[in-house]
């Protein structure tokens, strides 16, 4: 099973809502299972250099069912998995980036926020996926 | 000025229902004036290698402020424009890509749909550039 | 649902024993329905450039959901798809490439193979195919 | 001399088995003296990130003829090779990835696996190489 458009959409339209709340401007990526596009939204005066990561830190979150934030304390110098970002055509390892799970638990997608810090990039993820739990 | 989120995904939202309309399944990107990616849609089970296309379009239509279809025919064996498609990254110069312009005639934006033949493409394409006049 | 390890593997014995008995020597691609490389079989002394062509041919087959072949006959020069190849990072669009169903019809991935000529590369890929049916 | 298809599946079969036997989903490939792909398998749910980077690790491990984790360790800030990761397009230089020799010492390929920690992906590379001791 993979996201479907209407839970992207879902998700995308919470986060939004998280950011407007925060005082943020973000770019909110959603994947598939396979770690393909399926919705995206930059809002209003967002970063542009935040466009391409938001899609890598969902695409990060999808190719190790982690938060990116995790697989970033890892790739740290004389971390286990130093410089993991060099593969995959480039990885983003900083918070942003959630798996997406359905009710029995299994990944169905990810979401990926950038714009602000990394904290509020965070938390708006998490108003993503809440939204469809 | 370019375009707003708003107005992105007013576009994708008539777009889609078009795509309905004609029993379609399309991928469906829009791009601001800079040409960077502001609101994507992949339908459910749409092809995956049109979430690419769909995006190489609408920088394609913006690139040029013109209708892929239009370039596509310079860039023939023999054209003027011959294998353009080299530049950029990748160009996709098959219909499917419509500038959006505001009430001015500014070119604001564009859009790009894949998922069906360039006719269906090019039908959806309109729908969503019409939503904004 | 996607193709398993178990399905990609009995596939590609299939397609090995297929290139055996029309004496040529293969390079032999599987992916899922994202489109995620699951296995891959190079015959000794096979073409080390069809490497990465099965690849993409397998991918190219998963990204439109029919044979590599048939969009190739869209891309033509003055065709409705010409120069589709620049997109997706680079598709391969002539035959070797094969989608790979369920019974109910679903894709769940594809085949790709090259190190001969296309028609025997689109044989042993249809063998492929015809091992899991 | 560069290692065979046979040798390669016989590694990676070896490879499967451990990884099973400590409870762990791996994705494993196999290159030649030339550094090409060999072989492939990527086992049913393991991480969809680790397809690229089991092909980095064993393309580091022959490109250097060591071990990617004795690279890593020349790689880290102050180290000797600095950031060599950037080359080659990407190496992977934490543990997983390792030379195979034949009988006489001489290297003719080498294994990359990925999918859990960097402990665990050695253990089963590991395994590949002893099997064709």
């Amino acid at each position: 099973m993979s996201i479907t458009l209407d839970q992207a959409e879902k998700a995308i339209q919470a986060a939004k809502a998280k950011a407007a709340d925060i005082n943020t401007l973000m770019n909110i990526a959603i994947v598939d299972a396979g770690a393909n596009l399926i919705a995206f939204a930059h809002m209003d005066n967002a970063w542009l250099g935040s466009i391409d990561i938001a899609q890598r830190k969902a695409r990060t979150a999808r190719y190790f069912d982690m938060p990116t934030g995790e697989l970033g304390k890892l790739s740290q110098p004389g971390g286990s998995l130093y410089n993991i970002e060099h593969s995959n055509g480039g990885l983003i390892t900083f918070p942003g980036g959630l798996p997406i799970k359905d009710a029995s638990g299994t990944v169905i997608g990810a979401i990926g926020v950038s714009g602000s810090t990394v904290e509020n990039d965070h938390t708006v993820a998490q108003a993503g996926v809440d939204a469809l739990a």
